[in-house]
């Protein structure tokens, strides 16, 4: 089985299901693996470095993918823009910041604009800018975000713009939470955590490891990791990360962090340099707490489908 | 159509949708309109006043419906659960605080225990206690609770205990939330913002409307209210309060709050008086979102489950 909806219409795939594109680690290999496996695969163009998507894209072969970049950072470097588009991807999504400003050259080049949303207002500006279909991320989600939680948000936003196909984020991993999310108006799921633990993720495999050993509340949303990596994002934007040693030490001391900031960056920066992630943020969301293993992406993509079919099916007999 | 399981046969009722026990809003006349409608109601027993619930029993007449506790309040004076159990309710449902001193008396009466759970830990202590049914709430819930999302958190713990049937609290005002709830794990709904705007609910007029004008966003989860009224709750529970005035001026101010506590404590004492919701909170969550009107409540459950009905085959059509 399958499902069948505006979504899969749109990007032209078998399964709803979607690779969040993670700074770096949505590699071309771990982005043509879902997309061969029915899903769409989206390149981590992240804060964008040319060389770098022009490699992933060769590397993902002949598979049919799309890019995701940080808005706010690609407007430094609009290039990069042009540089994707040329790559003729299924889909460019933008997210953290307005993407009005390049919306033209996407519709132009007649690839869907996909728009990462955390707030109505956000989804406004996203519907102006002629967005094929919207993102609707939760607090949940590994990585930058804000503070609303998509269980209340989704259907807010599913409400208002009925004409507009969403695709839900955050705290999703598997079967249940995609039935969960279409039940809540959505047409497909996007995924980063999910898809950080496996096997072809360009992550450190204590990382990876680290993912499956989280529970319930063993991610936090803050700025700490941000502060101690000199990556300064505008203040709506918060990062869900794993807690370790390095959160433990700074949540609710950030004013301290700043003042300690070179000291603290030197550290962290060679904390990364030698994986030690009891100081090195691993990037990761509250779905953490549904994760197992580390299978190959593809299998990924099958059982998520397989497995909301189950719930559906579940909660259907219960009638 | 109406669902059948576990928590309908537990409870003996007709659909699995439950009134929260809001404080002093879960009154007799609004429970009984629950569970004549085919749902649970339970009082809201709250901080414990024993006359209250004498009174709101007596009110609730005929009707079957049960009786929630502040467990660490009703902890100063067990003898309120002797009192609620001699009018042979239909659940008890004890939320924040260890249950498992609770649940003989709770047991030998041939009453359902019903635990509210936020973290995995107090999932394992009820269990312990012998609950019947956890009732697993979400941070997007108005009122105490903590901090975790419901998406994530809900199947965790039906990972954890196949066996025992769950509640879905937190966010949730209709069918689509129904129905995801159910996608995650769960078998029934429990609600208390949903139920404050309605026609039988406890509270005042003005604050229902604020419910109904709030959007994503509007509510926030704090200790800004309690400090004001001067209600020292355990560290761990924060309480969510529709923004306002009040909360604008003092989040993040906690200290200073603290500091000048006698003066606003009166300002504060004096705006519930006059119901003036600029400064005095309405305590709901993030599912004012979703909620437009204020209807009888008995209109409330037949909507949600003939929602989620259309919910599911709308999703079920998709395949």
């Amino acid at each position: 089985m399958a499902f069948r909806n505006r979504v899969t219409a749109l990007l032209g795939i078998e399964h709803p299901v979607l690779l969040a594109p993670m700074d770096l680690v949505s590699c071309g290999r771990l982005a043509a693996a879902v997309s061969q496996a029915g899903g769409l695969g989206l390149l981590g163009g992240g804060y964008g470095d040319g060389e770098w998507l022009d490699r992933e894209f060769d590397r993902a072969g002949n598979a049919r993918i799309g890019c995701g970049f940080i808005t706010w950072s690609m407007a430094r470097n609009p290039a990069l823009l042009d540089r994707a588009l040329a790559r003729r991807p299924a889909a460019v999504m933008l997210s953290f910041g307005d993407p009005r400003p390049f919306a033209a050259p996407i519709h132009a080049a007649g690839t869907a604009l996909l728009c990462q949303v955390q707030t109505p207002r956000q989804a406004a500006e996203a519907v102006e800018a002629g967005a094929a279909a919207l993102i609707v991320q939760g607090t949940e989600a590994g990585g930058h975000g804000q503070s609303l939680p998509l269980l209340t948000l989704l259907p807010a936003i599913a409400e208002t713009y009925p004409g507009i196909p969403l695709i839900a984020a955050g705290g999703i991993a598997d079967g249940c939470g995609m039935a969960a999310a279409m039940m809540l108006g959505a047409e497909g799921v996007l995924m980063g955590t999910r898809f950080y633990a496996t096997e072809e993720a360009e992550a450190h495999p204590d990382a990876k490891r680290r993912v499956v050993a989280a529970g319930p509340g063993d991610s936090v949303r803050s700025i700490v990791f941000d502060l101690a990596r000199r990556t300064e994002w505008p203040p709506e934007y918060t990062g869900r990360v794993l807690r370790n040693r390095h959160t433990e030490r700074w949540l609710g001391q950030e004013a301290a962090l700043r003042a300690a900031q070179a000291e603290v960056a030197a550290d962290y920066a060679a904390a990364r340099a030698r994986g030690d992630f009891d100081i090195a943020a691993v990037i990761a969301g509250e779905a953490s707490a549904l994760i197992h293993d580390i299978p190959p992406a593809g299998e990924v993509v099958e059982r998520i489908v397989a497995e909301a079919e189950a719930a559906l099916a579940r909660v259907v007999s219960q009638r």
